[in-house]
């Protein structure tokens, strides 16, 4: 018997492991009363550190000992053959057994993917899974996919990015009619590859509320509720952005630390700079989505903190609720049929 | 006999045409005593222009007639066909004849690329022109190219924009041995696409200073001098780090005019904030070269203003005094026959 709301997750992954995850699902219990947790990992450290947290009792909490766990800079392909036992591996082995409805890790991206593919598998239609995550904009929030699951992805595949990015902004956001977006060098049609105006024909069939080509500013011009690319492509933005977004920051640091003077200035200005971070805050959008699988994976940044990762955790638990994977299916099956009949 | 340092400037082109232009002429000649300028474009609104501006009987300013010009919007393939005589033309002919020795347009970059390409020619073994501006960096700046005139481009032409990166950066910073990144989606060898890891091959035969593979993070991390990427991926890249600064900026606005107290905040805060966009000003990284031409183009941003359009000028002059074609023609030919040899 699968439990209400179970969700497993990756102890050992990413840069801090239980000093983060444990925390996290700490924080995210206290936010649902109906959450249960597995804690996968090294059974002896998550019991200590359950211990130290106080939270040994918490019935809420269930540990599944996993004695490998994937390095962060591992081969995918490595993981896949020698981390049959993983912490990683063990929390997505929950989610096929219906022990869990989902699972989050911070762990090892590409390890994470091809785990998860081949565990849990695609959902029919689907060639590869996408990553997803939604980003801040000018006007709330937007969903990018593909963030680096796939290079020289196809046309299908970047129709299909955006059918699977417009219901999870529809399951989410509880958005009916997301506008969905193919990120291009130019809005003109006859702009780009062969590839990108063949996805572009295909997302007019009219299953999309598609408004055609857009250009890289128009991520965070709240322009579109999903953005589909390919992943290489979508990587590089997306990192593109962070670089350029810290450089902002550096900048802004110097110039207050110039001097007396400006040392002052940055007391006066420091509640509004904060402000304004909260509202671009990348640990409020942690919490990257699998897309394309027959179950939910969530991917935490491997550097993410205790905020970030319950931010994850909540991911998790909306997906589950809304049945993110059955509604793509569904979407899919009547394209796919549609197709077929046409 | 060509003048040692003649600039032609296409008037017309640009969200502002000769608004901007004509200061930003006068801004220029006032910074560089031997400079020449030919203003290309509607020799009477020219003149009424240069009147109005107490610049009639400037010496140094030659005015030749233009009939057309180029729309920001237009087909580059029917700008390239009907329109013979426009001022972006007019201007490329004169680079081609000898009477300018680069020129400098702020039109319809498609337009500009495919005259260009038409009217000078490319240099022997570069099969496109690529575009390439210098971006801020936490450290100074860094040059990255291509910014999309290209799409799906080869290995081959990968490792040549990052030689053509190379040179530029070498003549204009004075840099003995740039260092030259290929943009990827991870560090690791055997990431991103083949061809990517193809193009990874060829520079690091020796020609380069060839760091590996980077991330869209490092495009402003400071670690690299020259980034090389397909011109796709280039755009988006450039575009959504000009998003998310835009958003960045909105948000901060916002924060700073919510009350009466963060509007006095903002006060307080305001002469630190103007020195720190002064740092990344995008004005100051105006005017992004073709490279790979038989002649030197620049190309400024269509909604330049004076200062900006001025700094586009003044690139112009650096590649003219730097020999920047000849230089990137002596490299390629080198790297060519060893080829041969080899």
């Amino acid at each position: 018997m699968t439990d209400p709301l179970t969700i497993a997750l990756d102890v050992m992954g990413g840069d801090t492991g239980a000093d983060v995850v444990l925390p996290a699902a700490l924080r995210a219990l206290q936010k649902r009363a109906d959450l249960q947790l597995i804690l996968v990992g090294d059974e002896e450290i998550i019991r200590r550190d359950l211990q130290a947290l106080g939270a040994a009792d918490n019935r809420r909490l269930t540990v599944q000992h996993a004695s490998q766990h994937v390095d962060m800079d591992e081969q995918p392909s490595h993981a896949l053959r020698f981390k049959k036992d993983s912490s990683m591996r063990v929390a997505i082995n929950l989610v096929k057994e219906g022990r869990a409805q989902a699972c989050v890790s911070a762990g090892n991206t590409g390890a994470l993917m091809a785990t998860a593919r081949y565990v849990l598998k695609t959902l029919p239609g689907i060639d590869r899974p996408a990553i997803c995550t939604a980003l801040p904009t000018m006007t709330g929030h937007t969903w990018m996919l593909d963030l680096g699951a796939n290079v020289d992805s196809s046309a299908e595949q970047l129709f299909q990015f955006g059918l699977m990015g417009s219901v999870l902004a529809g399951a989410v956001d509880d958005n009916s009619n997301p506008r969905v977006g193919l990120l291009n060098i130019g809005e003109e049609e006859m702009k780009g590859s062969e590839t990108v105006r063949e996805a572009s024909t295909l997302c007019s069939s009219g299953v999309l509320n598609y408004v055609g080509f857009i250009e890289g500013d128009d991520i965070y011009s709240g322009k579109v509720d999903v953005v589909a690319c390919d992943g290489y492509v979508g990587n590089i933005a997306l990192k593109s952005s962070e670089g350029i977004a810290k450089m902002i920051s550096f900048y802004i640091k110097r110039e207050f630390s110039r001097n007396l003077l400006t040392r002052l200035a940055a007391l006066v200005a420091m509640p509004v700079l904060k402000a304004f971070r909260r509202q671009i805050d990348p640990r409020r959008y942690n919490g990257a989505s699998l897309l394309g699988l027959r179950g939910i994976v969530i991917k935490s940044h491997g550097g993410a903190d205790v905020l970030a990762f319950a931010n994850a955790i909540h991911v998790a638990v909306v997906e589950v609720e809304q049945k993110v994977p059955e509604r793509i299916r569904s979407q899919l099956h009547s394209v796919l049929s549609r197709r077929q009949a046409g």
